[in-house]
């Protein structure tokens, strides 16, 4: 199922866009798309359900509604830094000897087409596409990578925006320059993990103003989804609802040549992983 | 006021401590302690004038009664580190330039007397005594210290527990080694600002199995309450009910010589930042 949230920032409903292509009102169903829905087995069914007989769930007219990001009441974002082995030559970095990790914010969240809005101040505003992991299951001390794709509700587009100067050159951790506003648009669809059947098999791709800057896909990933969840639930409890960023492909401002072509007020920024839908953001002055 | 939450966790009631220690029933009054209660004026003044007025505030029997953390739904903690010229020092590490900031997950809070879980595999799980501070209006881009503080609702006793093996050796960001489950015992109280003339002249101490392991002050804080809100709010948006994690004095166990004296199951923490009440938490292992 392709799950997602309509309506202004929010106040979203819970929707779901079926196999034809149609947006359908799921707020009859359930009250939203979150943790508590995506833990409850008979929940999801309802849903699937009602999905599969036609007539029972109201079509919604899609023209001129936004799309906020498909997980409400998210717990917390955990992102994987340098887990593609070709970002990870970009940047100069060594390939990590087991995950490195940082957080965002859920307040950093917002729809796959709102604004992101450039901090005061930024000069190294950059793009990151990256396949995001919903956890549907609580998970702790998991003994193996398939009991984490286990733990795995579903999948979304997401975009790990990233100031570098922030990130990097001001002391301290990554977060500095992970968790500023608009930060992390997410979706537009939850995909239920049962229509991924390899999210090892996936491209990634992120234009600027129309051209192409990263092309890459999930199979360059260093740590697997799989393995991911299982190592973060030996440091952490996952709950249903907590999301994680897997890691961007090569292609992002940092890695090129100078001058870097950091993002800008007036720049667009589409993305897409390929099967879970496309995001398209214009930059802003905060 | 002294603002808190009791009763089991998860489905903790707002409650009050007022002037004579009497504990005092606030769900009549308002629905929870947390960042829409905390930004409401109008709301806090109804809490005040029923705490001001004997018989509106029914007692509640503490005997038995689990306390909880003092602010529900926290959307965000922001930890400051090395932000004491001792700890710093302790640490070998330099005076940072500017904060360094790492983040907890909320779902690591849980109430001041809880038990805190030893991770599987730790060998070097550390105290840290703090003082929390609880964002009350949304900050963005403060232009003064002054205005940092204007944005502080209330404060607070925290336990930053550390890993420090996941913190330092496992490469990556410090996140790895502060977000383990129970990792963040908060509260007793939320005392509101008004009754915290000056954030920056409070003792704070820590002790394990009964010896005095921290005895500083936030006096020796780098980087001040003020200045940590205006400069936070410069890279992230901050929200009411937020938490700031201040950092910690001289005394954790990294700082020791060796054998270095890492908690273990069975150990007992006690710890309190002056006026804003005490923890007490067994050890236990995961």
């Amino acid at each position: 199922m392709k799950l997602l949230r309509v309506g202004t920032a929010g106040a979203e409903r819970p929707a779901l866009l079926d196999r034809d292509g149609t947006l359908r009102d799921l707020s009859g169903i359930v009250p939203d798309i979150d943790g508590e829905l995506l833990a409850d087995a008979s929940a999801l069914a309802r849903v699937r359900a009602a999905a599969e007989t036609p007539g029972v769930l109201p079509a919604l007219d899609a023209t001129g509604l936004r799309i906020g990001p498909p997980v409400g009441r998210i717990g917390k974002i955990v992102c994987i830094g340098l887990n593609y082995y070709d970002h990870a030559t970009e940047t100069g970095a060594e390939i990590p000897a087991e995950p490195i990790l940082f957080f965002k914010a859920p307040d950093t969240v917002v729809g796959p087409d709102d604004g992101v809005l450039v901090p005061r101040g930024s000069r190294k505003t950059d793009w990151e596409v990256e396949l995001a992991v919903v956890i549907g299951r609580t998970a702790r001390y998991l003994g193996s990578a398939e009991e984490g794709l286990a733990h795995v509700a579903g999948y979304a587009t997401a975009h790990d925006v990233s100031e570098r100067e922030f990130q990097i050159e001001r002391g301290g951790t990554w977060d500095k320059g992970k968790n500023c506003e608009t930060f992390n648009p997410l979706g537009p669809w939850l995909v239920t993990a049962d229509e991924v059947p390899d999210p090892q098999a996936l491209p990634l791709r992120l234009w600027v103003n129309g051209e192409l800057k990263q092309n890459g896909t999930t199979a360059e990933q260093i740590f697997p989804v799989g393995e991911v969840v299982r190592y973060l639930s030996h440091f952490m409890t996952l709950y249903p609802g907590d999301i994680i960023n897997t890691g961007t492909p090569a292609g992002v401002a940092m890695g090129q040549p100078e001058p870097k072509p950091y993002l800008k007020a007036g720049d667009v920024v589409e993305l897409e992983v390929e099967g879970l839908g496309r995001q398209r953001q214009e930059l802003k002055d905060a």
